[in-house]
């Protein structure tokens, strides 16, 4: 899974089945300072996630999984908030171990 | 999945029979902007999209699921033709969270 | 999928069973230019495609099934022969939308 | 598989149910020189790791078989704690073949 | 699937069940000249590959079907060794088509 932020939504009229009723988030990944990092990718959320929040997103099978729909036409879901990140600034430096 | 632009179709007679009377359409991906950001790719459609529109794709199974087509040789499909993006300028930018 | 140019062969003696008598092509990806662009792959040939010849592949389970063999240690394959693309040059270029 | 570092740790109330009682660890991918590379990603642990072990980790359905959870939302897990590598610096170098 | 060097190894004492008695292999992608390029990967070998050696790749499924082990752990494996390559410097090159 990844870090990300919601930055944005998307309205898509003409869609997959399994599509409608999605809400389709798009998020930000970010780094472990929290900045962004890497393109925005769109998501369907699965815990009530919303623009600004800093989220946990999942890709594949694990996003079907997560929407308990196994034979949707999605490969990316937000399957939690985050409430807090605890990162040990000197492992995540660059120092030799 | 992600946001891209349909910038060409390609015309192959020798393919997989799971391809046979699929439109294979040319995808550009598109960064926050709409700008195009890393290679297009070759999608198969289906919802409909023609050259110019900005779609909503998706890869692996999921695009197998798009098309009802677990048994095919498909790793990249439109699952939705973009209508409208809102994407909030403050939080899309590079401040701190 | 993606869109690429068969540039060599691999031969290999020992190898899973499942390559036995596959025919293995080095595939450089290309560009919207038709330019090389990152890494060249190690594929499967699936329909009679040479070296010289712009083709089409796919990869993960897209890749088994175009062979046919779902038990398979193949994870890419050439799907298509690629007769021609048609791509729109200002849709393709860096204007905004 | 590929060799990280965990730096820290993700703490989330509002999560997918496959990820309640999960232990989410930040891990940062690892070069052969041991030094950071890339960006960190969150696992799931499968094996006892903690804050400063060098891992082995997994991704897809490799960390859903880890888990023994194949309905779950996760797709990267830690599936090893590395005791040693041995690396051979030539090889690993940039010499031709 | 893709083409690297095997550089090195892991000993890995905790780690999941599906990768008891597994040799462990760190694996040097490379380009069409045989130069590193990317990331060095863990891998599992089914072939009897060894340090040294110019190896075929596979990830995901693919892996664990060389393996012969879907339920495993495991998303790289060796699934061949290189004989030899046969690159057309052309084709390879910069040249348009």
């Amino acid at each position: 899974m990844d870090i990300g932020k919601v930055v944005g939504t998307v309205v898509a009229t003409r869609k997959d089945e399994s599509l409608v009723g999605a809400k389709l988030l798009i998020t930000q990944p970010l780094d472990l300072a929290f900045e962004p990092v890497g393109q925005a990718r769109l998501m369907v959320d699965s815990v009530g996630a919303g623009v600004g929040e800093i989220v946990i997103y999942a890709t594949g099978q694990a996003a079907r999984n997560a929407l308990k729909k196994r034979e949707a036409a999605i490969d990316a879901a937000i399957v939690g908030i985050v409430d807090s990140c605890e990162i040990d600034p000197i492992l995540a430096g660059k120092g030799k171990k």
